[in-house]
């Protein structure tokens, strides 16, 4: 074994000297990130010298200084997308992830109907949370694979486009993300931020709205450890010039009522049809609001929430959805008869045992009972069946009798449905009292401009 | 990428948990860590998950139950000598390295010519501090390479041998040490005492005697953490039922006057002809005196060091070296002669410029300069000439007039010479008083049973 970044022509530092220093706790340079993200990047650096690295700088911390140049040598490790022929402002919005969020469908749409352009790049499900890319592909014929060419078509017809990671997209994070996973290094705020904002700016998007979810279902588990990804993401996208905002949105429950690919697009039809769940449409119309806000499109915050309610309400946005499906493979004529959309085989109700109030609703076991009917991924290489999964008829706080359905299973395998139904009757908790009600926006996290 | 250790039919953990847990500062499980070592060893774990657990444990630290199981897992990843054929009690001596450090080659014959058995396995010099094994070979036809059948025949002859480390003994160490070096992982205390013991408890020994240097030229700069890796070292000896002593000795200038391989054998010579300088003589009396006692052949270290004197001046332990340089395939001329040992072309001095005392002489130099000069190694692939070296006439508190010389260089090549002249000018420190005398054995940490 040696050090094999010694003998490469454009290494200054020796990646031993770089990765002590980080042990030792000090602040690395611009130029040793560089050194390292370029190096492994290029194949030069070693899985195993960077992996030492990735679990020093998780146990020492990075600064903001060396994330903003982590993040900075992961965007320029591949193509940033040069949207200069966009006249219109470039807005996305990213969440951390969470059971049952599925706002990206609707906000896409919304936010290109308001007059932006929306590249929103995603990912697909692993673990308990659900992936963008599974929902749109449970859409028949929808494809997310996208040529940059063909991916800016479908900008330039609608002016939003939803598609996968191209290989020429941060390759950075790719090989550190899968090496992150198999050596206990996920878990870092700086990491993390890294790994998220380089793909969100190689997007050349000029603002972006942060969706950082706390709670049990949620990756980040108190509104503290949100709160401080949070900070480090809005801190990191101003520094690279953009506009920033970040809400610390509440996870203890799945979001609206269905968990599950095709389902979670029809709940998001309801929503661009005007109706649907309450908190869905509160949090769509919330970060519709800032996307528009931040997008120039409307003054204040409070104005953009009224053109988020007018562009749905209009239909325009989802007309829009229905454009960029079209424009993306998809039948649009599922969008319009939703009972084109994957459906499961069978149904299975799990009734409440007693009368009382929904205390609570184990999130992450209500993400893990979707996996187990098929609808998410254990490993990466799992495939997945977009017509099953979870529709929550109680949610927290409401009032339920004895007998009454609390949920229903939507799945194609009894074995499978045995296991999740188990696991879906743990996960409620029914108390004699209604609980607080619980805020589903707990914090707003302004960048400098916003 | 994937976690290649899940399909391994005998792991019952996941290498990424147990990862995860050291990063979390938690104690892991002797199963745990024979895990990771047997996974490692056998090429089920790969290299960038195990360089992980290293940057964890070395930034965690490792308890002494994890130090001791991490030792023993090791130490079973191999071959261990069975030398239950010995009635004699089986004592080694090991240093942790310095310049100028040459006692093995005296010791081992000495506690021979006690009566006991000095099953030695050594290394080979990298950076500044010299080998046992590269000062060996530099005398004519010795051979440091030879099987555990012809080690144990040597042992038989005359109760000591010297030879490297074989495929077969500790190859997890092997693999270990080779990731540390890369991955900036050498300098935790207790993965430094799981090498170390692990070979050292390999050699079937019943007591071992610890040189643990402290100072500018050694690898740990302070006394404190000298201590803290000898206190390390002796507590997992005796976990492993050994009897065991640790001497934290001085290393802030070179030991003895030679530097360099055959000078280094030649010194020895003169020690074990009851002359050679103060500083080593008294090193390797207090040293043999220790395996002496440990070994049960003295009831006092006070006893010990009186024979291991008497073993000197009798010529007993000079008969026992020459014996065993013949065994091993040495020219035993050599030791009668020694200007059969190879001799550099040229001398050049190093001449004081001023009048006054040494104050201190840049041990780290001193070695460095012998590397310069090609007596040792800066890459593990290096070659190196046994004849090179530095001579050192003055000592720290030596008067010295200027223009006298401080000390000779023994070289082959003019351009190394001149660089390591300057270094070695560099290195002396000439002050107008005397300095204090420091202290040659600065703390004895007894075992238990010592």
């Amino acid at each position: 074994m040696s050090d094999s970044a010694k003998s490469a022509p454009s290494a200054t530092f020796r990646t031993t000297d770089v990765i002590r220093r980080k042990r030792g706790g000090h602040e690395l340079s611009r130029a040793e990130i560089v050194h390292l993200v370029d190096g492994y990047t290029r194949g030069e650096i070693p899985d195993y010298q960077i992996s030492a690295w990735l679990m020093a700088a998780l146990l020492r911390g990075l600064t903001r200084a060396e994330t903003a140049a982590l993040t900075d040598a992961m965007l320029h490790s591949g193509q940033v997308l040069d949207l200069s022929e966009f006249a219109a402002p470039k807005v996305d919005k990213h969440s951390t992830g969470g059971v049952g969020d599925k706002t990206s469908l609707v906000l896409a749409p919304l936010a290109a109907a308001g007059g932006l352009v929306v590249p929103m790049i995603s990912g697909r499900g692993l673990g308990h949370t659900g992936g963008t890319l599974d929902k749109l592909e449970s859409i028949p014929g929808f494809r997310v694979d996208l040529s940059t060419a063909q991916f800016k078509a479908v900008l330039r017809e609608c002016g939003c486009a939803m598609i996968g990671q191209t290989p020429e997209i941060v390759p950075a994070d790719r090989k550190l993300y899968g090496l992150r996973d198999v050596t206990g290094t996920v878990e870092s705020p700086s990491l993390i931020c890294a790994s998220i904002m380089s793909k969100k700016l190689a997007e050349g998007i000029d603002a972006l709205v942060l969706d950082v979810k706390a709670g049990s279902g949620a990756f980040m588990k108190t509104e503290q450890d949100a709160a401080f990804l949070a900070e480090l993401m809005v801190e990191t996208g101003e520094r690279m010039g953009k506009k920033m905002v970040a809400l610390i949105t509440s996870m203890d429950e799945p979001l609206g009522h269905c968990v599950g690919n095709a389902l979670e697009v029809k709940e998001c039809i309801r929503i661009l049809l005007g109706s649907g769940p309450a908190d869905l449409r509160e949090l769509c119309l919330e970060l519709g609001a800032w996307m528009l806000h931040l997008g120039g499109r409307a003054d204040t915050v409070a104005k953009g929430k009224q053109l988020a309610a007018k562009l749905i309400d209009s239909g325009q946005a989802l007309e829009k959805f229905r454009r960029m499906v079209e424009l993306q493979g998809g039948d649009p004529r599922a969008i319009d008869d939703p009972t084109r959309l994957p459906n499961s085989s069978y149904l299975l109700e799990v009734v409440s045992p007693k009368t009382g109030y929904v205390s609570a609703i184990q999130c992450e076991d209500v993400g893990t009972a979707c996996v187990i009917l098929g609808g998410g991924r254990e490993k990466k290489e799992d495939s997945i069946d977009p017509a099953v999964g979870i529709v929550l008829h109680k949610k927290v706080g409401d009032r339920v009798e004895a007998g009454e359905p609390l949920c229903t299973l939507h799945y194609n395998s009894d074995a499978r449905a045995g296991h999740a139904k188990q696991m879906l009757e743990r996960s409620y908790e029914i108390g004699e009292v209604s609980p607080a009600p619980a805020l589903l926006i707990r914090r707003i996290i302004p960048g400098g401009s916003a």
